[in-house]
């Protein structure tokens, strides 16, 4: 029975996690849970790189749930989340559970080190779902373990480990990540398909991956813009045209934006053995052109049906890693079959 | 706070109700959570006619975890189940809450009242979503209240009323649940899309419903034999053959299953307006032919990119209701838009 509430606050946290997927580049996804005598107290994640960590977004939700007061301080300002909690909250969590998908840091980078601030505020025990994959990141389960907190690791290790496939591959080379917008019925291309939900989480992860890699014949046939409009944001990620030739008319609105790079490769193992998170978009011709090459894709499947001659021609078995239901969409998560 | 917490408890019954949407016909779906002090003690949903509700399925797992002791009596059935609680269970609830998606049955049918039940074992509060719409059963509600519980009704009510919408339909008429299994990329027939777990889904439905509509040109072409062999049932449902000709090849396994009736209709309005659960397996024609009259889609989307050459020509606006990742598929439900 301990097991499966185990899981059952592990999956909270796996599954908080998977909102961020990707938007938290370069770190991975990470959720966490706080419980106290079996309650749920807070169900975090960390959003985005350079802000609090998930357990430090989880511990000041709990602390408001705790006190019945509400934090005023830029919890996001990991700093400023630290701080608050070492002077405010030495003693409240000595009865309460952490639940983390990943590791705790012991690393002392951009933020503070989760594992020193979990030993300082003496929690009870502390349950894991990954290591740290980062051997110079880790050690973080050693500073809990020393201080006397119990840790329990490999809860739902699988689905932790997934979360962060991601991350591990961006450390070495290029996280490929191909977004594809289909019908219900397979049918791609002919306008704007997804809603405007599916558009912003596109334009999110555009904006965080900074690099984009695109066909020629898009380019020649949309005319596209590639920006991040639809999140109000003046980033636009550098565009890499994978084509033959160079001959692009330069008024198609992408050539037009300020502090972008758009260069034309006809090879793409420079761009890929690069460690960065490359997001490729186009059709059919596209994804058989580069599958090989492709980590994950990120389907959005709108509610329709439609006859538009735009359908995908490929053989190949696949595997599904998630799937959410949007407001009007499916966002789907796959990859090829090994 | 508080509403967000019965928001959390309510949607963790609604997911687990959704696991035996129709399977539960007549019955309507429903599922049930127990909770005390902020801890979840159980997650249970009624899974089958004539068996415990939802809430008493609940109740025996929340004792279970209340006095760490397994309760051997068979609790499916309904009036064993009561009679254990009623005995062994007067005093343990007083600090616990039940959120359950729809009304608690004042209704003495196949098994006893829940809502008497629930008064019996003094529940500090019961949360509701759904109203129950069928005026003979519901008086939950006030029983409950005359007895001085209180009541919170409407929590979370627009996704627990569409829990029970086939309920809803089928009392009045046939709800009209069309089957569809594709790849990911829209592509339909040609030999077993679907999982072994998708296609068991698909039996269970069938044992359930009874009744089958399909098309005549499915009959001629894929030969089916339409039992329910995946889950190790002799049941079969009743066959109605969609088809303006009755000259069908007798030797087509179909007609060969012992106390089934095969009847070829060119009208639908006799089946359609008899309440039931009417499954419609087909194809792109099919779905066609009778779109207006459909419900509801299940679909069964398997993790492949075929180049078959079926594909569903139909331009229709649906939108997706539910979905969930099977261990392969995703098992899609949603309805054309109105």
């Amino acid at each position: 029975m301990i097991t499966d509430l185990d899981n059952f606050f592990m999956d909270l946290a796996i599954d908080r996690a998977w909102e961020y997927q990707l938007l938290t580049y370069p770190n991975p996804a990470v959720g966490a849970v706080v419980v106290k005598d079996g309650r749920v107290l807070s169900i975090q994640a960390h959003q985005r790189a350079g802000t609090s960590h998930a357990e430090v977004l989880a511990l000041i939700e709990a602390f408001e749930n705790l006190t019945e007061k509400r934090v005023t301080i830029d919890r996001f300002d990991a700093n400023e989340a630290h701080k608050f909690l070492l002077q405010n909250a030495k003693d409240i969590f000595r009865e309460c559970e952490i639940f983390v998908t990943l590791e705790p840091c012991s690393h002392i980078g951009k933020t503070p080190s989760c594992a020193s601030l979990i030993k300082s505020l003496n929690l009870k025990r502390v349950v894991i779902g990954s290591s740290d994959p980062i051997s110079s990141h880790s050690g973080g389960v050693k500073i809990l373990r020393d201080s006397g907190i119990r840790v329990d690791i490999g809860i739902r290790r699988d689905a932790c480990d997934l979360l962060i496939e991601p991350f591990k591959i961006w450390q070495n080379r290029a996280f490929v990540i191909f977004k594809l917008a289909q019908t219900l019925n397979g049918r791609i291309g002919g306008g704007y398909i997804s809603s405007k939900e599916s558009l912003k989480i596109v334009h999110q992860i555009r904006a965080v991956s900074k690099k984009m890699l695109i066909g020629g014949n898009t380019v020649r046939i949309d005319r596209p813009t590639l920006d991040c409009r639809f999140i109000d944001s003046n980033t636009a990620p550098d565009i890499f045209i994978y084509s033959k030739r160079d001959d692009f008319d330069k008024t198609i609105p992408l050539f037009d934006i300020k502090g972008r790079s758009v260069k034309v490769v006809s090879d793409l193992d420079d761009l890929l053995s690069t460690p960065s998170l490359l997001l490729v978009e186009g059709g059919g011709e596209m994804l058989n052109a580069i599958r090989d090459r492709i980590d994950w894709l990120l389907i959005f499947q709108a509610p329709k049906l439609s006859t538009d001659e735009l359908s995908y021609n490929i053989t190949a078995n696949l595997e599904y890693i998630r799937v959410k239901k949007l407001q009007k969409d499916l966002m789907i998560w796959s990859r090829f079959e090994k």
